[in-house]
């Protein structure tokens, strides 16, 4: 199928993948004084008295606000903020047909930092939490970083923190297969976006050890001239020996290779040169670093990728609507390591012993089960971490 | 019944009045690739060329915000935002009742008009309109006019100009009731808050040339000690002979008495000061400033109020829903004077010359004429203003 022409007519005729739609009555004169006034003021009144109470006589609960600022749409870098409203709208859709979540989109029509703080923080009495999209690194780090200081609802940047989980529950489960355990191997990565550093800090803060940050110019180590702050900060976190070199150079007895750069940056050769039972996560989208085939003729064990035609999808709406659920379920204030990992093990917990091989280490995308199971490990998490609110 | 207690109890079960509703399936690895990645990069690139196409592709054609800071809820004050969510939700299902225009709620945890103005205005690129609901004044002018600067939308504050276009209207067919014509009347007004204000500025534009405007001091007037601006505004506009004095005293001989302020403001005794059938538009809420059966054993010829329960109610629930779905219809980037009077004649026009009569000057709030003819009428002023966008 041609999937830009068909999607294109679609949107046309759809003109637009959301709507609002009342869940109370207005068509008599007595419906009319309960929803609205005079009886609506006693609502009010309650939640004036006790604003916790916006979470039970609003839809406040079940809503997040999805919010970008065009500025990394896809793979289709700044397009704006008007442009990046159908995936926005998808989004929202996806929340709601994968987490019975309701989802505002609402696009920013700013670059500047601070005034998408300001505009965003503002609006967050209005919502249970906020769903961060397609924000340009190393912006969205810092976005991400004050909005969580000055919002008491749940900030979460999906692009890095769903794929992070993901990736992470994927890792555990081809870990399994390879009877490897993640403090012993080493990891070579190649993209240092939003994504990549992501998925390094959360497996970092899992146990790994040993890991080489790759981008254009080779691996990412303490002193290398140009970094910007946020790779400097890696730097700091990875490569413990500093050492320097290509991407060929660096990944040569690496246990597991994860590609959220581009097309081509992985060769066979480079996983000839990797330990026993190579592990590749090759999740540039929608062509990966290297294909599954190619990648499973030069011994890779297990293969991951972005993509719904290969096995081992790794698929951000596995993660964020349950994610989001879970945090809804208890009024969590934020989102906490300890919560990103009891959604991994949910998700690599729904591989049975028996179903787990090379093939099969993540949860399908329509896997019924995906939802519930990570949305109630993470209202536990958040429980025990002190972050929930009921 | 109880409305209080029948409302609490209803929004305590619905938990919420609205939701955001999928309009694309997601329910299949095809559908989710037209919905989501990777087909929607084509309606984004398509928006990228062209942003007008955010009508086309997105919900943006049909979607408005409705805003408030929560200042001035109901009669019920400065309640915080959270608080006035209630109300913001059940404008919404008004929204998509009466209009068919989603709406969506949002409360802006701020004072500071520059910081509210900054926000909304950053996400305008999200909505085709918005409305300003329950800002307290003299803010909600300066908050109005700024977002009308700073927006490429309509901004409407509808309990300024809702409430002035159905008092135009009602105005219009109660003076053929009487017979006479609004450049020979005079009009006293009680109450010079937003409603208050709006109102009389737009009969003024409509051609009153004669009104004084009375607040809890008396008459306003030019040089009056106290007024803030927006009164010494009025008084520049109103009262030409500078009268000063108390409603009581600047009532006699006035055709039309129009009250937006408290209960018990007006006496039978003022309305028998008055000239020859006298209109009486009594409009506070839910008490008004006197109940029908006085008013009109005083010898009021024609009364009206905002309550159901009586004729001829002043209800915004006939405005905003059409005057918003004409200004979407044609893409207005704003809502000109024309525009509401356009919504007032055709309202006033539904009711016909046969059915016209002292109780029935206004048609009633689910008259299901309502929406097509303002809508109708605010679109073709629009293009006429050149201020349509199709």
């Amino acid at each position: 199928m041609d999937y830009a022409k068909e999607s294109l007519k679609m949107h046309y005729e759809l003109r637009g993948k959301i709507e609002v739609t009342p869940r109370a009555e207005v068509n008599t004169q007595e419906a009319l004084s309960l929803a609205y006034t005079p009886g609506v003021a006693q609502p009010c009144l309650e939640i004036q008295k006790d604003i916790s109470k916006s979470y039970d006589l609003t839809r406040r609960w079940n809503t997040v606000a999805v919010i970008t600022d065009g500025t990394a749409v896809l793979g289709l870098g700044d397009i704006g903020p008007e442009a990046g409203m159908p995936v926005m709208e998808g989004k929202c859709v996806l929340f709601k047909a994968f987490g019975d979540v309701d989802a505002v989109p609402l696009c920013v029509r700013s670059k500047n930092m601070d005034e998408i703080v300001q505009a965003v923080s503002l609006f967050a009495g209005s919502f249970g939490g906020i769903n961060l999209e397609d924000i340009s690194a190393p912006r969205c780090f810092e976005i991400e970083k004050k909005l969580i200081e000055s919002c008491d609802i749940p900030v979460f940047h999906d692009d890095q923190h769903g794929t992070a989980v993901i990736t992470l529950a994927g890792l555990m489960n081809a870990l399994k297969v390879v009877g490897k355990k993640i403090e012993d191997i080493k990891i070579v990565t190649s993209g240092a976006g939003a994504a990549g550093i992501a998925i390094i800090k959360l497996l970092i803060s899992y146990g790994l050890k040993n890991v080489i940050m790759t981008d254009r110019r080779g691996a990412i180590y303490e002193g290398r001239e140009g970094l910007n702050p946020i790779k400097e900060e890696m730097a700091g976190l990875t490569n413990p020996e500093h050492i320097a070199g290509s991407l060929a150079d660096v990944i040569k007895g690496a246990d597991v290779f994860i590609g959220v750069s581009a097309p081509g940056t992985l060769t066979g050769d480079m996983i000839q040169s990797m330990a026993k039972d190579p592990v590749i996560f090759a999740c540039a989208n929608p062509t990966p670093e290297i294909f599954p085939d190619e990648a499973l003729a030069a011994g890779a064990k297990v293969v991951s990728t972005g993509r719904s035609d290969y096995p081992n999808q790794i698929n951000n709406v596995l993660c964020f609507p349950g994610l989001f659920r879970g945090a809804l379920d208890v009024r969590a204030s934020r989102v906490t390591e300890n919560m990103k990992f009891a959604a991994a093990k949910a998700l690599a917990g729904l591989v049975s012993e028996e179903e787990l091989c090379a093939e099969y280490i993540i949860p399908k995308a329509f896997d019924p089960r995906v939802k519930d199971a990570v949305a109630a490990a993470v209202a536990e998490a958040a429980r025990k971490d002190g972050v929930s609110r009921i």
